[in-house]
């Protein structure tokens, strides 16, 4: 093996975020001489590097046609696996795979992929908000709180809140021995638009439905605005970020199914397959949504979906809350924002807080880039 | 050499943080298995391991009484490095020294560290805020971003606002190609703690004078409050951000004192030297801040003490701003709380924004070991 100069990367889904990480590892100074693509695939062809022709994806190469070019279709992941060992050896550097899709299939895998001594780097929510055999699988196999170990290691960061350091923050609290008390923040940066469009301090009329409806058409929600009211994609981080909590790890068995999920979507649409119909239908229920905003106005309140983790309490659940105007939620939340207060005994007076943009292709790629440095940092 | 099995670690400093470091290091369970003290030493004496007999500092050991009955005398630091270069060797792990003084003379001297192969970490803000030459050659020595190398790393988190991740979050902005247009916060707990109080949205009737003297009387400013007012606290952070953006990072050739600062303290007092008598004079100006709390409620603001780092118009200044109500700085910051907005490329609609305590042992000793803990998953 030749000394290391950085590791390999293998990069399994190639959408927006999938581009987005390409985009800054082959544009970046810095980072193209520690990270180096060794491996695309997408639902149809694979791209391999071989000794004789490594990968060269940096502009002008256009790796987009060289991928739906290349005379391999998309690798069986065991197989993957075989080619990348092969490549990991021909290299003499560690490799780490990069999963952007949202694949139950793939997440499933990974403890194949660390077995075969492979990192894991993902944004992809689904293997540790899922079921806790899977979880456990790879919590096992994973080195990362190994000292000496030359293992694969699993990094997470853009699981939750994207690009935000919101994992990273939590595990250095709980590694340095703080004591967390209380998790608490809007999760979803679709949820978080629309509350803190429908309900602002200043009050307003603006109807549940039609701020939906805007919503779904700049692409905001899901093609079915059902799958962000439904509060799954809130309680599926509730349990990824539950798990890293240690008082906490055993309670969630089915994932985020375990999670107590306040659904705003009115019982008669629940079955609604059509994400136009919904929206179609959702005024019918304007009156409702409006009743409990001016309940909360009434106490000087606002509206915001959120996701609690009570320590203390015992307690998780993703719920509409209501919190006064001058609670960071109401009165310093904009747009599409996450924020995130972790409650802490070192953080016992007031909060550490993080906040921004939580969703988009950048700033989750970044989440996956800073990861693979990381990674490059240990192993490369 | 035998198997790597985490790293030393050699404490000079052994005040509020270092004594909180020591805490962390040997009460919580994970750390002590990767993070192995091998050196204490303050203005007095020097604790060293020896193969013969290891330190053993966890409870019920008291290390205090440990250090101060031991034989040897506070070492030089060429004397020191020896001692640690001999550990290393002894033990086969590598080993960090940790400053927690805030001497300048131990700041002059992490050069020397390096060259020994020593890692360095530190809430010492000296010689990241001081002299470019001694920067520059500390930026020369560390291994952080050198692929594949086993030399040795710096990491100084805890410079700005102890343990909230600042530092880690700009450079993870920086190193995946995001471009910083602006960084803008409040840095200084103190002053964040004292405008909190001064110039609130509601407005109040409060002297100026007055906040300050309780602050000093519950120890929330230095001894000499002047050592807070006067912003070279807060121009050493910024001095320290600016020169982790690249497009900023030759601009300060004397460090801190490069950047404007405006001070609060009013110019008949800047030469009292006593801090008690400072703080009876100071009501003697109370009309002065009262005038300037006055025109900015006048215009719906606050008065906040910031910092800001405007990459695109190349500005750098430590100086009292207004904020409307309804902003962050405003509206949801309260206590001694710091917070720093990242204004970037990818957080161009709104800032990814950092909040919490920005001062105190535990938290800074938190910043500290968490920096720890990255060395050890480098080189351990």
């Amino acid at each position: 093996m030749s000394t290391s100069q950085g590791i390999n990367v293998a990069i399994i889904g190639v959408g927006l975020v999938g581009t987005s990480v390409i985009s800054q590892l082959t544009t970046i100074p810095n980072l193209a001489s520690r990270l180096h693509i060794v491996a695309l695939q997408n639902s149809k062809k694979t791209l391999l590097s071989t000794p004789a022709s490594p990968l060269s994806l940096a502009p002008p190469a256009d790796w987009k046609k060289l991928l739906s070019n290349s005379p391999t279709s998309a690798l069986a992941l065991p197989d993957l696996v075989v080619e990348l060992q092969k490549i990991t050896n021909d290299s003499g550097r560690h490799t780490a795979v990069v999963d952007n899709t949202s694949d139950e299939t793939v997440a499933q895998f990974y403890p194949e992929f660390l077995k075969a001594g492979l990192s894991v780097v993902t944004p992809n929510k689904k293997a540790f908000s899922g079921s806790l055999d899977l979880y456990n699988q790879i919590k096992q196999l994973k080195s990362n709180e190994k000292p000496g170990s030359t293992g694969p290691l699993v990094y997470q960061e853009s699981t939750v809140g994207a690009g935000l350091p919101i994992i990273g923050t939590l595990n250095d609290l709980i590694y340095t021995g703080d004591e967390i008390t209380k998790i608490e923040g809007v999760f979803s940066g679709t949820l978080s638009y629309i509350f803190n469009e429908f309900s602002t301090p200043k009050g307003g009329d603006a109807k549940f439905s039609q701020i939906v409806k805007v919503a779904k058409e700049n692409g905001y929600t899901e093609p079915h605005p059902d799958d962000d009211l439904n509060g799954s994609d809130v309680a599926r981080k509730l349990a990824i970020l539950s798990r890293l909590v240690p008082s906490l790890s055993t309670s969630l068995a089915e994932g985020y199914l375990s999670v107590p999920t306040h659904s705003l979507t009115p019982a008669p649409l629940s079955d609604v397959k059509s994400g136009d119909e919904y929206v179609q239908r959702l005024p019918e229920f304007d009156g409702d949504y409006t009743a409990l905003n001016q309940a909360a106005a009434n106490e000087g309140c606002v509206l915001r979906y959120v996701g609690v983790i009570d320590v203390e309490k015992g307690e998780i659940k993703a719920s509409l809350e209501k919190y006064p105007s001058s609670h960071p939620f109401a009165s310093s939340l904009s747009g599409s924002d996450n924020i995130v207060a972790f409650h802490t005994k070192r953080y016992s007076a007031r909060p550490l807080i993080v906040q921004g943009a939580g969703a988009g292709a950048d700033v989750t790629a970044m989440g996956v880039v800073a990861d693979l440095v990381r990674v490059a940092e240990r192993r490369g």
